[in-house]
């Protein structure tokens, strides 16, 4: 392809030339009946295999103090698992939950629980709705769509607040949080962020855990997702409990994580972890909910992975198949788009997405463009709440799926895209500039 | 041991006598320091061995349809499960969504549903409570205590209504639902319910899916725990959804089933199966919760047992399991207690327990006098809402988790407590008489 200068400094003549080739490229590409996914983290086939062995176990049932673990019990999780996984992410066994699949499923009943009976005292958030309160969170955008879902179902009002590059603007967030008591809480994906792979830095964490907010029961929502998820570097955070702890706020966060990108997506073990009085307020309600979540597919995962070491090895093999699928769009955007104005990055040390910014009131158009043209993207908007990104800029690309093969024209068919919305964008500009002019 | 005349027929003597050897038999075995379990419906190991070799499944992670089971996705379950177990209970697969793994688990998060969302159209029940009103159960008794922890938790209000030998008094049933708008529903274990053993008539089925409620989202919670759990005897109950669906009703039951006590409890695949329209409605609030329950459980329990035919033949096994210790139980009521007056008890055709009545005011008694002898019963009372038998004489035996040769320890001390508390019963009564009369 073309284009390394600034696309707003080519003379029209060129300007045109070069919207007639990319649309005689676009035409040829949308002849291939391509079919490729960009969409959602997605681990790639080649990911899954290194779990395999896993299926296989657990082969004793029998736990270190001798319960079987093929029947009933143990509410909050066989301790084996809750010793490995506290031990990897530096948390206290005794203030973790194991919880089901899913750690999305444990953070939906979280905020279930929190409209259903509240927290440690505090008016359940169902009632505060129908006194004519609305609970709201307060939402690092762009973000998870997932989580915003929740709030939607739910019916939790979205703040945005802007994500910086160490984290959610503290300023705003403690000046919102501050004034609004029925601000309750606020999402945060500290590590490898999705979609822009932001960590959180230590000054960003001891804000959020020190600030005073006007709701007594401000929670948290650390969704650590991506904790161990290194691809270029390891990059560690605080803990956000310790630091909760510290600053006399010991029950605002909750902790979560899951195996979902570690094992299988949906056949992982997910876990909460929150102050002494919160689990034990959370094993109060969740034990009318449940027995205990699957002991067996703990036991698995315990005999599978064995040591915290383990763990962070598997990540490196994971690490290994995922880098260079990165390795490959950054790559592209970088030959084909670096300093044409048309798309701004992220380059993530780890994570599942590289987040994308075309120019305003271009996203939309560059998805659908991509759509017609075989190649799924998640939609534009998705990384805001309400499905709404005020400047129709945003994009997150999921490179994890498809193989490199897949992965080289997709990335080429949305390079292709962004430069099409992006002419397009200047070309109504320059319309409406000379139209005010004539 | 001794004791077949009616107790009550005994002259002074020989009572006091018999009361006497009793305790001298009460102190001997408390001295051997025992510690027995009859408590919950917890399978014996020897049950769990059927199910092993499904630990080494899923060997082929691939569904028919060519979807990677191992990766995200799936919402409502995978085609293959919701195939087996809907042929196996006579369900419609697209009225099934499969959902984790115990039924428990769905079952409260039904009830949530309905408490934050509501259902068809009407107010979410959270709203009623806070309008003044409160959701009400209708908990046929005895019952299983977990339902009630559901409610209590809830804070759905319990009216028990008598449990007759071919379902619940449908006349009581019908004239409550019918004046009281705010009885939202009923707990309903059709098939060998826990703890009597009873299995509902046809007359019953069809009565609960035609009769008229105040309340236009009254539902049904059919708990077919033990649909396929025959001992003594195969049982077939009507098809709630069918017949609901001819009386008019289409959405009024929820239908749920689970592994747990086929394969593993806690490691199990659970369900939930309804109309279109609450599948449609709750896969709506699901898909904010999850992106699909554990697939490569499903996929486990499908390779392990292929047809419905293999799960039948698979309940036959573990019945065989089971029999011997129901037939040591009920011979040992038979043999001490029968012609007594002092304990009256079901002879079930399956499920999980022997539900037994004492005399009035005996239950919490004789739990206790067993748990100082080293046997753990259920606790007296369980059996109803809030724990409050007001006869305090159902209690409900367990006789599936001890091997043998403990089953029969613990029945004999059982049935020493029995006795015990029982003639201290009568005694209690005979000086309140004879105080009278002086």
């Amino acid at each position: 392809m073309f284009m390394i200068q600034p696309v707003n400094t080519l003379s029209k003549p060129e300007f045109f030339m070069q919207l007639s080739e990319l649309y005689r490229q676009y035409e040829d590409v949308k002849g291939k009946g391509l079919k490729l996914n960009m969409a959602r983290g997605k681990p790639a086939a080649s990911q899954l295999d290194l779990s395999m062995d896993m299926l296989k176990l657990p082969a004793d049932c029998t736990l270190s103090d001798g319960t079987d673990a093929r029947n009933y019990g143990i509410l909050d999780g066989i301790s084996e698992c809750r010793q490995l996984f506290g031990e990897l992410l530096g948390l206290n066994p005794d203030q973790i939950i194991i919880g089901g699949n899913a750690s999305l499923n444990t953070m939906f009943d979280t905020l279930a629980s929190l409209f259903l009976f509240g927290t440690q005292g505090h008016k359940p958030w169902s009632k505060l709705t129908y006194e004519g309160h609305k609970p709201k969170f307060l939402c690092p955008v762009p973000g998870y769509d997932r989580h915003f879902t929740m709030c939607e179902e739910l019916g939790v009002e979205m703040i945005p607040v802007p994500l910086l590059a160490d984290g959610p603007d503290m300023k705003t967030v403690a000046e919102l949080a501050g004034a609004d008591e029925d601000i309750k809480g606020i999402w945060c994906v500290p590590v490898h962020s999705n979609p822009q792979g932001v960590c959180y830095s230590d000054e960003t964490v001891r804000a959020l855990a020190s600030m005073e907010t006007a709701a007594g029961d401000f929670r948290i929502f650390w969704d650590n997702a991506y904790a161990v998820h290194h691809i270029y570097e390891e990059v560690s955070v605080l803990n956000i409990i310790e630091e909760c702890e510290k600053a006399g706020h010991p029950d605002r966060p909750y902790f979560f994580f899951s195996t979902s990108k570690i094992t299988f997506p949906g056949a992982g073990v997910s876990l909460i972890s929150s102050s002494d009085a919160n689990i034990k307020e959370l094993k109060s309600h969740m034990k009318a909910q449940t027995i205990g979540h699957d002991k067996l597919n703990q036991l698995r995962h315990v005999q599978f992975f064995k040591t915290p070491e383990n763990i962070r090895l598997h990540m490196k093999k994971l690490a290994d198949e995922l880098r260079p699928k990165f390795d490959l769009v950054l790559d592209r955007l970088d030959e084909e788009l670096k300093g044409s104005g048309l798309l701004k990055w992220h380059t993530p040390k780890g994570g599942y997405f590289i987040s994308v910014d075309t120019l305003p009131g271009c996203a939309k158009r560059t998805v659908q463009l991509a759509k017609e043209a075989g190649v799924t993207l998640t939609g534009a908007g998705a990384t805001w709440p309400y499905g709404k990104d005020p400047k129709d800029s945003n994009i997150r690309i999921a490179p994890s799926f498809p193989t490199i093969g897949e992965l080289e024209k997709a990335v080429d068919i949305f390079i292709l895209c962004v430069k099409i919305a992006g002419m397009e964008k200047l070309l109504y500009e320059l319309s409406v500039q000379e139209r005010a002019v004539s």
